[in-house]
């Protein structure tokens, strides 16, 4: 994203530690975690009823950086000189979908993150080192837990709304069942009440991309460097769920990387590599430049472990229980958590409204077709009075 | 596929050396290579006049062995003896779509396939040692130059028909391209006129895995054992697109290896895999146990190759040159060669039909959705008197 920052405002990430030996923090696999540190980020001014801040939710790689410009952003490229813009920014900010002349808007790195809240790359200070496979294996309701705590220190004492994609609208949904007294409404974006069959097996294969590469060392390699190449293959393994054919056919027809030479040789030179190729090799290479493959693995299987109804019932009826209105927004190209699922989701809750991005991005057109997006979040602002 | 003996056909795979150092084969990219051996099979009887032969075309990791019972079929795993029904069975014999007691039906493994036919896992006879690396990148048109030779070998004056799937539906578009009078139509199913960059994405990124195996070695592994767990992930990647989320869903829910145990403690327990998990890497072991790692990379640069418009003129055009009648499938659920892509090309063919397998089960329904596709093939057959 161009960086102008004479129209974006400055922000800096801030870190508080919410959870202390004295006070850890109970997760749902039963182990107690102390200390926890948040990274986060906030736009716009809380009010004097403290009532008017917004959640935003990240998904897989994200940050607490969603809007704003940053000089010290972990999520850009060593190359821009760490500078960027934030990853929902057209879509957070004065006049815009959420408007910061209106709301708070809270931003968090998740527990079990790599930007800056605690997680498996975080130094274990029992040990000095970096926690590695001794990090708990943490769920999207321990990820709430500690939202909540976040939204508890800035004094907020009601949420407009919680909003994400994705992994992020996982929080959303979990957010409206353990803690619906906090919240006035909720938003979910192109994601899952029960991590779908589909979805896991591209996650484990994503793992096991990772777990195969001989850098791995069990997950013990921070003094060498990661696992790089099955991190990127994990990379491109998901840009592929998150594109479609139809925009890779638009982008990248069969396009060679070199156009010279005599097109019959030019096919078999092994340096002549398709377009497309090249495309997800250097995605492959920005994720590895800003992730952490430990943490890969984590998020990626508590997106697995992600079932709203896990403890609470049938699923139908976990979600017929969410009382605050809800906005749930489909993507019609969407191959990961498709248009039909969330539909489906929509259909059980009882004050919910269903809206679809029409597009050929596919799962990503949810931090792409900001015309649409912030159509739907405004509409559905303004009929709910938020 | 249960085998039953008194219901299944005995067949055995034959061999043929087709071309010799005097009489090479001219390979797509400038090589000469000799000797190729073809592995094939056939069922049913040629006619008098020699014009009653359908060919068929396998896929990526398929086999001549498409029919009746051997006990000798590669493809099967070790712990059945090697004793298989073929991988088409259920649509070729008596009374079945591809009739033997009309058809005489001709079966090969293609150029480059680790199943008899000489590829990169044939001994190089120059060396003594499997070609390895070294053998020449084939092509689709490669393949068929060598079914070609096989045809002749029979003394098969036409084919009725030459059928397909996937990879085996680009040899079949190319058939219908390089030798029109030989042939009275064409079967292409599910398959690609042009790799698409989505494909293309995809193979490469299984191959990127198989060759980021420590045990990979540049290829040079045949006295080692091969990269299993690198041939593993490929073909869990590839499993990914041949089936469907509905389908995946359907199946394997969100159950898990072990049902015992508190929920909770089991939900954490790094043994209790999810189903789907358990699946997808049964089904990579599987193939590791019947497949080549190199010969795997090969077949699949040769499908991102594949395109029936390079060096003949616009895809649409050269579409548009086919004169055969063409009976093109598609599969309604199919992510990997979308319905829409079967429409656009059967949209070209002067004298082409469109019919339209509906499944939940993806690209791999022409492997299983045996009543709809023989009833489209049948109607074919009779509408076109052949």
């Amino acid at each position: 994203m161009l960086v102008d920052v004479n129209k974006n405002p400055i922000v800096k990430t801030q870190s508080a530690e919410l959870f202390s030996v004295l006070n850890p923090l109970v997760m749902d696999c039963g182990t107690t975690l102390s200390p926890v540190s948040v990274a986060y980020e906030t736009y716009g001014e809380l009010n004097a009823a403290r009532d008017n801040a917004v959640l935003v939710c990240h998904a897989l790689t994200g940050s607490a950086h969603a809007a704003g410009f940053s000089s010290d952003d972990p999520t850009s490229l060593p190359s821009s000189g760490w500078k960027s813009t934030g990853w929902w920014e057209p879509f957070i900010g004065e006049g815009r979908a959420l408007d910061t002349s209106k709301y708070f808007v809270i931003s968090s790195n998740f527990l079990g993150g790599c930007y800056g809240t605690t997680g498996s790359s975080s130094i274990n200070p029992k040990t000095g080192k970096p926690y590695g496979l001794t990090f708990p294996q943490m769920t999207v309701r321990d990820m709430v837990r500690v939202q909540k705590a976040l939204i508890d220190f800035l004094g907020v004492k009601q949420l407009r709304t919680i909003v994400g994609g994705s992994l992020g609208g996982m929080q959303v949904l979990e957010w409206a069942l353990m803690f619906p007294n906090l919240i006035r409404s909720i938003i979910p974006i192109a994601t899952a009440s029960q991590h779908s069959p589909w979805c896991i097996g591209l996650n484990d294969i994503a793992r096991q991309a990772i777990m195969n590469d001989p850098h791995w060392r069990n997950g013990d390699y921070y003094n060498f460097g990661q696992p790089e190449k099955g991190l990127s293959i994990a990379r491109q393994i998901a840009m592929m769920s998150y594109r479609s054919d139809v925009s890779f056919l638009q982008r990248f027809h069969r396009d060679r990387l070199k156009t010279n030479g005599k097109a019959n040789e030019a096919r078999f030179d092994p340096a002549n590599i398709f377009q497309v190729e090249s495309y997800l090799h250097y995605q492959g290479k920005k994720l590895v430049e800003r992730f952490d493959a430990n943490t890969y693995l984590y998020i990626t299987y508590a997106m697995d472990l992600h079932d709203v109804a896990f403890g609470r019932g049938e699923v139908n009826e976990v979600l017929a229980s969410i009382s605050v209105p809800s906005l749930n927004i489909g993507i019609d190209t969407d191959v990961l958590y498709p248009a039909h699922e969330q539909k489906e989701i929509a259909s059980h809750i009882p004050h919910s409204m269903y809206c679809e991005i029409k597009t050929p991005f596919g799962h990503d057109a949810f931090l792409i077709e900001y015309d649409q997006l912030s159509r739907f979040v405004k509409e559905f602002f303004a009929s709910n009075s938020l």
